[in-house]
């Protein structure tokens, strides 16, 4: 039997992505009255909650729950690693579109290892290393109780920071890269921030099916050296925006890379025209970012006689449920290619009791610093 | 034997679109020396023609061309009627993307009746009814003559002006409303522009399907009257411009009319804007024009978490040779519903010896006119 311990909160509640307030109290008077002696229990677990939107160094919070009870198909797992994303710095500013419950435990993604079963779980064992996926939130705590289906078995061997990190980034740039044209080895793609984390994926994803990219990124000082950078990464070519202020940058491509048929944007305002002038006719440039804020200006004849098409993309839009299967194999795809050594990023492990550092570093109050992984 | 009259002309050319120069000039070679006294010629055609890019009413002019012998499998058609489009315009002014040679024949549609047939001409009597299909520049002219492949017989209970202008506007929205959304009955769209021809022919190709249309005008005086004219013509809403200057313009749709799927701009700048508002999550807005000359604008949010696609449209890019037959499937569709009354749009028959003053009106000198059509 598992030890209930009731760890005094300051707020009497659970979040919903943990489980919802009243069941909470449901589960305490269950745990004392009619209880079921062979029901497995979580240990308590740390967590970072908000009870309000706001800036995150502010409004987060480290609290502990206490155990939850496992129902037959829930999976309880100990959290090894989870990533401070900007999406979820944006959950906690309440700027996200899909704002979460309050009060909400942080964090989007992660891994963790199996720690135990409800009594019917058949596919885990303890021990078992696994990711939420698709997503969820409610990954920056210690141990996370959520039914099988949630959970998705991977390779032990795989870095414990790119497991945590694996679909929010990469898989976007594989899932963008696959979507919205067919492109085959030798083909071209353009993109702007190509320094992100998704821009770096793609040229690596490019680079591997043999597709080339062209990379556009602002200018700054040390450019040569971010250049070379993502030149080893695979980039095909770099371009800093005022490099590509000519009349013709079609001028500027290499002999060997045909005209892109597809761009991605995560930039907005010139840096996403520049993009557009790259694409060839009938191209189509994909949205995913608008890191400077600015809107998205289109020609009316890039439209009608370029023929260009205007897409964006979510993935959490995309992740729904239904797409389970899918989003899997993909994941299981992008984490061989990471212990092949074909997909790099730079990131920084922080130990859990530092998360408030992490999440400065994050925050950008350091100013450029590695993707922060909370280590738990 | 046809009579062979060789007119004086002020150059000694055919326009690319009859017969090119050095063809022309072995057709008189060959009229003269090696005749086949039995080959079938076409009568001489007075054409209006252009040899340099530049205002149509001052580097148009009307020529006569000599007879040309017909091919085996050439038709030689009598025009009946062929319009002026803003595009024919452009073409002439040089500044449409695909620039014709000069010299050229103006037009680019129109109706005719056919007078003589190449020797293997199997499928065409004379006096048939034929457009252009899909159209070929060089329609301003009394006689054309192209291959049979060209031609496609219509009903001649047809309004002339009508078969003279069914593709270049009509078909454009009806491929609009077809290509880049599933509509059913109960659905809506939005446009704006609606009162240009394309737009009236959207409402009522709507309304004949049971979709609903969302119409934005701009503000001009009687404006009344239009909103009349297009809510007779089937408009379920019309807006102008200012009317939508509100925070939130869905709480304006009717209570019987969903958010449209689809959009369709020929203005861009705060027109385009007002469409976009319009659509629902996940809609497309199809740029065809861009009358205000003013750019359009997006924000990042728009394509990501609305899920927007903006695409473009150009009836002539889609009107391949390999899309004929589905081309002609759609015109007679649309001809079938001028007669059953369910298409109407405002035209002006302007004889052929009037061009000019029709040309004026079509350059807008005079004012907001009807479309001109030329009557041979």
């Amino acid at each position: 039997m598992a030890s209930v311990r009731l760890v005094a909160l300051k707020a009497p509640y659970v979040p919903s992505s943990l489980r919802n307030l009243s069941n909470f109290l449901l589960l305490r008077t269950h745990a004392f009255t009619v209880r079921d002696f062979s029901t497995a229990m979580s240990p308590p677990s740390t967590a970072v909650i908000y009870d309000q939107y706001g800036p995150p160094d502010s409004v987060t919070r480290i609290v502990e729950f206490s155990p939850v009870e496992l129902k037959e198909t829930d999976v309880c797992v100990k959290m090894l690693a989870a990533p401070i994303n900007p999406s979820d710095i944006n959950r906690i500013e309440g700027v996200y579109p899909v704002r979460p419950q309050l009060p909400s435990v942080g964090g989007y993604e992660g891994v963790g290892e199996v720690h135990s079963l409800g009594s019917s779980v058949k596919d885990f064992s303890p021990g078992d290393w696994v990711i939420p996926s698709p997503p969820t939130s409610g990954t920056w705590q210690t141990y996370v109780v959520k039914d099988q289906s949630v959970w998705h078995k991977i390779d032990k061997g795989t870095p414990i920071e790119y497991a945590a990190s694996i679909t929010v980034n990469p898989l976007t740039a594989l899932k963008m890269l696959e979507d919205f044209a067919s492109l085959k080895a030798g083909d071209a793609i353009v993109q702007n921030g190509a320094t992100s984390i998704v821009g770096q994926c793609i040229i690596q994803l490019a680079r591997n099916q043999g597709i080339h990219s062209i990379n556009i990124i602002r200018d700054r000082a040390g450019s040569d050296e971010v250049k070379e950078k993502l030149t080893k990464l695979g980039a095909n070519q770099v371009f800093t925006e005022s490099q590509l202020e000519v009349k013709n940058v079609k001028a500027l491509l290499a002999d060997d890379i045909p005209e892109p048929a597809l761009g991605f944007n995560c930039v907005g305002g010139n840096a996403a025209s520049l993009v557009l002038k790259f694409l060839r006719q009938g191209g189509t440039m994909v949205t995913y970012g608008g890191m400077s804020k600015k809107p998205i200006t289109v020609s009316t004849s890039s439209f009608i006689f370029k023929d260009l098409s205007l897409r964006g993309f979510w993935l959490q839009q995309w992740m729904t449920s239904d797409k389970a299967k899918e989003c899997r194999k993909m994941i299981d795809y992008l984490l061989s290619l990471v212990r092949e050594g074909k997909l790099t990023y730079e990131m920084e492990l922080t130990p859990f009791s530092d998360f408030h550092a992490a999440m400065d570093k994050a925050l950008g109050k350091l100013g450029s610093q590695p993707k922060q992984v909370i280590k738990f």
